[in-house]
């Protein structure tokens, strides 16, 4: 076995397929800035790529050995490899902490009337109008669960994209960009909550019955009850927990509190059946700048400059890890492409229709546009729609996952593009070039 | 199986370890700091009481069942979890390569003679008495290799503790200070080449035969040849790879490239023999502050302030299992409780005279004193030596590594004393309180 190092030591093996999914993630993520597009893009397709390279390479004449070793294979199936899987999964749970860290409980009350419109009707818009694509778009007899599942896929705005688009267009505090940064916090608690509602009706359905209300209503009830006991006890404890903290003399304390802090959330949520991703958001709005301000007097550095490296580097391993999880043959598929085109143009309108609530002499085509991206969230509800099962089957089969996210692929890209367009002359360069 | 959460997610349940660890790694950190004594010696201490948890609860006479569950054992069988292990494994790696770009190739050359000195007594001294004392100490027939192991473990200075202490008694500038930094730098170096050598040798003299030259040649030849390609090869490329990297648009380029450069050495380390930790630190060793200054500037933050947050919360699980992978009641046996305290002893000697020899009125006892912590390099010796078979038993027996552990432990322990003691009077507090 000439090329058994590759699995022989597996935690040596672990760092080089890291060092290669972080320089596939950046070199992929560059290709689509330098496209003016989203870098998560660029992630999700790099991975596609990726893990398609073992059957392109067989289809070549004059295969060197290697590239034909079960051990190259093996170590090329990184989608299924337990050690990548922690660690990407350690990211999408820390961005999801570090995207609560940005607002908090007070910003969410305070964004007012205008935000909760837009944000209301940028999760029913597009889980409307996803609803009736996916009814027609699907043979007779799917399963409820299944529309409701791809409409709730449409319905979650990225706070990440749409709130780094703004920045880099010198637009965030403008009134436009405070209702579009409000309306997509609010949004990702809204779109949590569908997720929770479709995935327990999911299950709930699996015998083909009718809507199951009562259990609906308890999933709801639950993921409720955590999450005000998380903005209540979690909001009284966090301050006591980070000052009790702040009186230990050993060094570098903050950044494992704090994310000790998020896991322990996270992991409560997974006990009333919330994703961990609910919990560690949750943890993120409750703790606040002030909380843990003694520590970061301390430590010479804010608690968001800690985890941010952390998230840095595994949160890409996820988008990587995510698109290398989509059959690309599938996506070449006619019926995927159909149903993506569709998918997107319902998810574009669905969204871009919440720009005429907000009012107050606000730009509709720039709130519309701003609330279009969907990102990470989306992506979340794809995976979690990959787990669930329903008559024995996955709720999500594999064509109309790529369909959806090839719905998620395209508005991630044209929600940014879109909103450049309509915020008017480009000012030559993107702020980090 | 009303505790099955624990383990039926075993993502969830990975994040409730994480959290667990991380507090118990701090409370027993912060005990340590307390009582005067480094951060690392309480995480292994806090390790062992963890990991011991479930046989003191049974000795209890009324059990509640969750405690005597299968899923609770298991959860607390952490040393043996997979997640765990590959996150404290990223953790050390880490911190070596951190440990690495703390200094600079140019920085070891300057140095001088009088460190060069220092280092090489550091290393012989503590390695021919601790051979010495392993030889009396260890039944007779017991092979050479495993008293060269012993020595090879009690050599090894480490960075951190001493720069720590040196830091915090604002001594780090000192003419003494640079000396032991410097000496700490060579002897970090010379140990991991003893690591090679020595365990090289004992693989190799599996069969009980005489020393064999010629794989302990082939061995520090290869060891050298990567190291002076590292040195050449690498400190070529480093600035021409992160000068590549500077052009990109993207954001968060240079952590993902660092770390990449780090894992690629590491693992090609792993390649000749090594241990991927030598590879680690020698692309710290060459990683230069003006490779990557473009992209510091671009990122407005230095490379350490960006590894240094997932070295703060990785690296302490790593001590945490260390501590969990010693048996406690192999620790409590009079037997190796003489090993301990004999090789604490030698340990000690070994280290103290290598500050005759500095010369240049340097001060003895401070310069002594300064090479006493072992730290985390002699736990790795000690993991390394418990992976390596010797006649189909383990190089290390559970003996002799909890007591090898045991002097590692109170030389860490006693170095920093000994250090603040002879650095004369102390100012009142710590510089982190």
């Amino acid at each position: 076995m000439p090329y058994a190092i590759l699995v022989s030591d597996p935690l040596a093996s672990t760092l080089v397929l890291l060092a290669m999914l972080w320089l596939a993630a950046k070199l992929g993520g560059e290709a689509a800035v330098r496209l003016k597009l989203p870098a998560v893009a660029g992630q999700i397709l790099v991975g596609v790529l990726l893990v398609s390279l073992p059957s392109l390479f067989s289809g070549l004449p004059k295969l060197p050995g290697f590239l034909k070793s079960p051990e190259f294979l093996k170590f090329m199936d990184f989608a299924h490899n337990p050690q990548a899987n922690v660690l990407a999964y350690i990211g999408i749970v820390l961005l999801m902490f570090m995207v609560g860290l940005e607002s908090s409980v007070p910003q969410m009350m305070k964004v007012g009337w205008a935000s909760l419109r837009v944000a209301v009707v940028g999760v029913i818009g597009p889980m409307a109008l996803g609803l009736m694509g996916a009814y027609f778009l699907l043979p007779k007899g799917t399963p409820y669960a299944v529309d409701l599942f791809i409409g709730a896929c449409l319905c979650a705005t990225s706070i990440g994209i749409s709130a780094s688009v703004l920045r880099e267009r010198n637009a965030s505090d403008s009134q436009e960009g405070r209702v579009v940064i409000g309306a997509a916090v609010i949004d990702d608690v809204l779109g949590l909550l569908v997720l929770v509602a479709v995935s327990g009706l999911a299950e709930a359905s699996s015998g083909g019955g009718p809507l199951p209300w009562g259990s609906l209503g308890r999933t709801l009830g639950l993921a409720f009850l955590f999450l005000a006991l998380a903005l209540t006890v979690g909001r009284w404890l966090s301050p006591r927990i980070f000052g009790w903290a702040s009186r230990f003399r050993g060094e570098e304390i903050l950044l494992p509190f704090a994310l000790a802090f998020a896991f322990v959330l996270a992991y409560m949520g997974s006990l009333v059946g919330l994703a961990t991703i609910v919990g560690a958001y949750a943890a993120g709005l409750i703790l606040e700048h002030h909380h843990v301000e003694t520590l970061q007097v301390k430590e010479r550095r804010s608690l968001e400059e800690m985890v941010q490296p952390v998230v840095a580097i595994f949160a890409p391993l996820f988008f990587v890890l995510t698109g290398a999880s989509i059959d690309p043959s599938v996506l070449l598929h006619p019926n995927t492409l159909l149903m993506a085109g569709v998918l997107t143009v319902v998810g574009i309108i669905g969204k871009y229709i919440s720009g005429y609530v907000a009012g107050g002499g606000t730009s509709v085509p720039i709130i519309g546009w701003g609330m279009v991206p969907r990102g990470e969230v989306g992506l979340i509800f794809v995976s979690v729609g990959r787990t669930i099962n329903i008559n024995g089957e996955p709720l999500l089969s594999p064509e109309v996952q790529a369909g959806v996210l090839g719905a998620i692929l395209l508005t991630t890209i044209l929600g940014p593009i879109g909103l450049s367009w309509v915020l008017g002359k480009p000012k030559g360069q993107n702020k980090q070039v």
